[in-house]
């Protein structure tokens, strides 16, 4: 198990960590999948396209959008009521599984690899594991 | 593949099956990662925070709102109409498979794992399979 | 890794591919688990009751009323604006792992897998992977 760290910049923002990932990898011998994990409550990852960064922005505000803010949520953090943060993380899934081809992620053409923050800025985590 | 049992109350409910995940696991041998899978079409599975329980009823309550009962859908079982409930479980989806260090799941300090049932109360299985 | 190819007729349509993976799965050797992995960016795939064609129909209208095509949304593929598409693949999920028993895909009574076409008409793959 691999560990990649990053920084996040806005409450709600898609990274994309492709390469992280694919280098976490290093020489995987003959594995043929590889587990991309995150191991927070507020935050997740999934796969979209990494052309357009107007496409990141349309999936952060549709995440805002499908759990609305001024929800009448309950939970409070030690750091203040973030329900929504925690939910959008559930709808968005705290891990993905990709196939190797050859030692690389056998990702489509348009494909790239986005953690998503929820509630940041904050210093996150990514595993990266490599499954035979 | 090791098989959970439980039995939910609540029509929406989410369970904390964290214990019954490690237990099922038992001794590893070197495993690398576990599947937690749900083999029902009204169930899911997820994972997040387990220190609060306010936060699984508002997760409860955000699937309920995303998906409206009252949307006009078409879908009935053999016990009635229950196409919200197929759906939500769609939302959630049905596995999560997690990194395992030294044959313990490498959760986050915040996470837990949990039972999404969306069309309680029922007699539920959960299948727990450690992959290499 | 296997793939299978497949032709969508709809924008947004549900494809029963549970025979298909099975078939590409073929002898499996011992393999523990299976991971259906979709390499589009406007597509995903998930597990529901195969048996009624109205509950298809009914996710199908949900995935386009969680999001909304007239939401604002900034992107555009060389063919045109489609947003929404992308984010229904996200919030569905681009791959599921299912346990294995005996070679078997070890579905519930009533799953069935569904690739999930959010742009189409288009021709699609869908990678099919055993592990161990």
């Amino acid at each position: 198990m691999q560990e990649i760290r990053l920084k996040t910049d806005r409450r709600t923002q898609l990274v994309d960590i492709t390469k992280q990932v694919q280098e976490a990898l290093g020489a995987t011998n003959g594995a043929t999948a590889a587990l991309v994990y995150v191991p927070h409550t507020t935050a997740g990852v999934t796969i979209n396209e990494d052309a357009d960064p107007a496409l990141a922005a349309d999936i952060e505000a549709a995440m805002e959008r499908i759990v609305d803010d001024n929800g009448g949520w309950r939970h409070s953090d030690a750091d203040g009521p973030n329900a929504p943060s925690h939910i959008r993380a559930s709808l968005m899934s705290p891990q993905i599984l990709i196939p190797l081809d050859g030692g690389k992620l056998a990702l489509g053409t348009w494909q790239g690899i986005f953690f998503c923050e929820f509630d940041g800025p904050r210093d996150r985590k990514v595993y990266v594991t490599p499954l035979s």
